[in-house]
């Protein structure tokens, strides 16, 4: 089974927005064993929209559409559907009542240009929204639709061609995934057909050149599993494709590749499919009942938010200070004033003196603290942009390393860099 | 000018990755006139890469592709390129010559791995890279070339239709972006033809609804500016796209627009284009040579890190108190025991009590302070996940404000709204 996916608005083709929800979905129907082979996305034009979803049909049995069903004179995704589904657009009563029952749950009055999102192509069906006011719309070919598929009648435009669905969802994240999980991903189960199963190894600390020469005969094109590589933020994802008509075979392939990548890789492969390097370094700690305190400089709390991202986060993370002035590093973590001064704010005696003080006031198993130059200025040329030393407190002392991210990065991947080194760190000292 | 986005990589029809090159390509090419008539994201095929190159020259004229330029084996953008340009791949010594320059910078061996990324379709244009080893590659059609422009022969697959040029850059956005910069946005300035210029304006603490109604005579479709709304984590963009044959006439309209509308929605537009709310606090701080210090709790220190996202931060981001614990609340902010065993650590006055305190101890002139429930756990009836007290100290005095942010909104999506309302309610005391 072969997927389209279509994404509708000016925002994204003109690039003030970035199209997440086709990675999602895409995650989704692979996960299901449906092929995404393509994802499209258009502006706000009925006619393009139209012709996206007729052309979709020569590729594909499923076509999801996400967004343009808002409240807005720009949202045309309904008109669209109803164009490429030769139907009439009708005020259907069902999506009315849940608009108005959306707003009466949040004691709001409904403002009157909320009832376009009511508008349904004739023969749909509405797929309840409780997140929001724009409900989904489902087309199901294999539904007789009394308007567009007149028994024996396989010249109908849209089962002819084997097109299985078309659905438009919201184009807010959160609304779309609710309603394609209660709607669309139970159909996708029952599908027959062939099996696709895809894991992920993410790996940080190694080049993808690197992984790809240990890795060289597992990428040969053509072989399955197919494994591949993507790098993103210094954290490098090794993907494996397995597929075949055997679930189980599939999944003793997938398992095969899986292994001897790790056996290969070692500790610098962190986790799999969606693992963080700070939820790796969470669970490492919940496991451990251990505890951790934050002094961060240049990162300015984001390792703290970093390491609170996990929900009962409580549990291991207890404090962080961030000491961002120098004064603030010497009322708050007692830095000598002449330290940072003979030795500067950015300096391995810093750094050891943040994390050693930060772990003694809070009392935990672990201290991390990082002090660098994120840029875009304030760099020397003993102290260059992306120069930054981090340092790891634990009972048996501080170790403190000193890291050059390189200038060629960003202010933002500067600080996203010197956080993953840090967790990483702490990673492996978890490990060891 | 019409152009077309193609993304390569599996990893992004699977759903591993999310495209955001297709997005930042999409802003400067709209900023300089072209007009993006779609998005196509397809996985790591020959075929089906050339095929996308193929079709998209019969509606634009500016392939751009993105990803697939790497050394590893599911790197095939250079071979769909050679298919779709009917040339054949060569190694190219100026390619050749640029990696190993960029290893030997590094003062790294090259992998013979990397060998590959000098194999570019005969007759096209190597554009240097010097943040990586993937040299971009770009075929001008309006650069004859030899291999596929004989004189007279107006039946190359490649002048026919109108097609300007294909340019492959590399999938790793600061490089995409390095090469897009130095290549080809000078060749798009020198395009004639139409103009299309855009402007956005951000909003915060209104819907986008009511927006809809405000503007609805000006969101018309048809209308020239076309204006529309997006929503995304809470801001609302409305978009304004002005189109004409003449610059300043377009320029006019534009700016008619946008003044309409902002006397219209006052003080709920924040900024403009890429302005973020953290972005504009930053900017009124320094005007006004203000300071501020943060004190979180459920938010972990993402205050912080949006605070000092912006560079030059230092001149009014003074410190941050994590205060996660109790404890750490009692201790650092010195939050009586008794009033968080009373009223709970989410409460008015632990809000209160950490705003002044944070301010007094910093001896700056503003403190934000958020304590809140995250979730997904740790509700109650009476204090739901969502729940978030905030607290703004100044010289006159805090104001606490409780805001019910719903359940239905997720532990990351919580944390950002009420760091966002915070830095909201700084905004309008600094403007006020």
């Amino acid at each position: 089974m072969k997927a389209v996916i279509i994404s509708c608005g000016t925002e994204i083709v003109t690039g003030q927005c970035v199209d997440t929800n086709s990675a999602w979905l895409s995650g989704r129907l692979t996960a299901g064993g449906v092929e995404v082979v393509a994802h499209v996305s258009i502006g706000d034009e009925v006619g393009r929209i139209a012709e996206a979803i007729r052309r979709g049909r020569e590729e594909a049995d499923l076509i999801l559409i996400t967004g343009g069903l808002g409240p807005t004179r720009d949202d045309v995704t309904r008109d669209a559907m109803a164009l490429a589904l030769e139907t009439p657009l009708q005020e259907n009563a069902e999506a009315l009542a849940q608009i108005r029952e959306f707003f009466r749950q949040w004691q709001r009055e409904m403002p009157e240009s909320n009832k376009v999102q009511a508008m349904i192509p004739q023969g749909c069906e509405v797929i309840p929204n409780p997140k929001g006011t724009a409900p989904g719309i489902a087309y199901w070919a294999t539904t007789p639709n009394p308007l567009l598929t007149k028994e024996g009648d396989s010249a109908s435009p849209l089962t002819k061609g084997g097109l299985r669905g078309v659905i438009a969802l919201p184009g807010v994240p959160s609304e779309m995934k609710e309603i394609f999980e209660a709607c669309v991903a139970p159909r996708i189960g029952k599908e027959g057909g062939s099996c696709t199963l895809i894991a992920r190894l993410n790996c940080f600390g190694i080049g993808e050149a690197r992984i790809g020469e240990i890795l060289a005969d597992l990428m040969a094109r053509g072989r399955n599993p197919l494994v591949g590589t993507t790098a993103s933020q210094a954290v490098i994802t090794i993907r494996i494709l397995a597929s075949g008509e055997n679930a189980s075979a599939v999944r003793t392939l997938l398992d095969t590749d899986r292994s001897e990548i790790r056996r290969r890789l070692g500790v610098a492969v962190f986790g799999e499919e969606n693992d963080t390097l700070h939820g790796i370094v969470a669970r490492l700690l919940i496991e451990r009942k251990q505890t951790i305190v934050t002094a961060e400089s240049c990162t300015g709390g984001l390792l703290g938010k970093l390491l609170t991202d996990v929900p009962g986060s409580s549990a291991y993370f207890v404090r962080g200070y961030i000491v961002y002035s120098n004064q603030s590093k010497s009322e708050l973590l007692q830095v000598p004033g002449d330290v940072i001064e003979k030795q500067g704010a950015v300096s391995e005696e810093v750094a050891r003196l943040l994390a050693e003080n930060a772990r003694r006031a809070a009392d935990c198993d672990y201290a991390l603290s990082i002090t660098g130059i994120a840029g875009p200025s304030g760099g020397s040329t003993e102290k260059p942009v992306g120069l930054v030393y981090i340092g790891l407190a634990t009972e048996s002392g501080v170790e403190v390393r000193r890291v050059l991210l390189g200038d060629h990065l960003s202010r933002e991947e500067i600080r996203d860099r010197a956080c993953k080194t840090a967790l990483n760190m702490l990673r492996i000292k978890l490990l060891s």
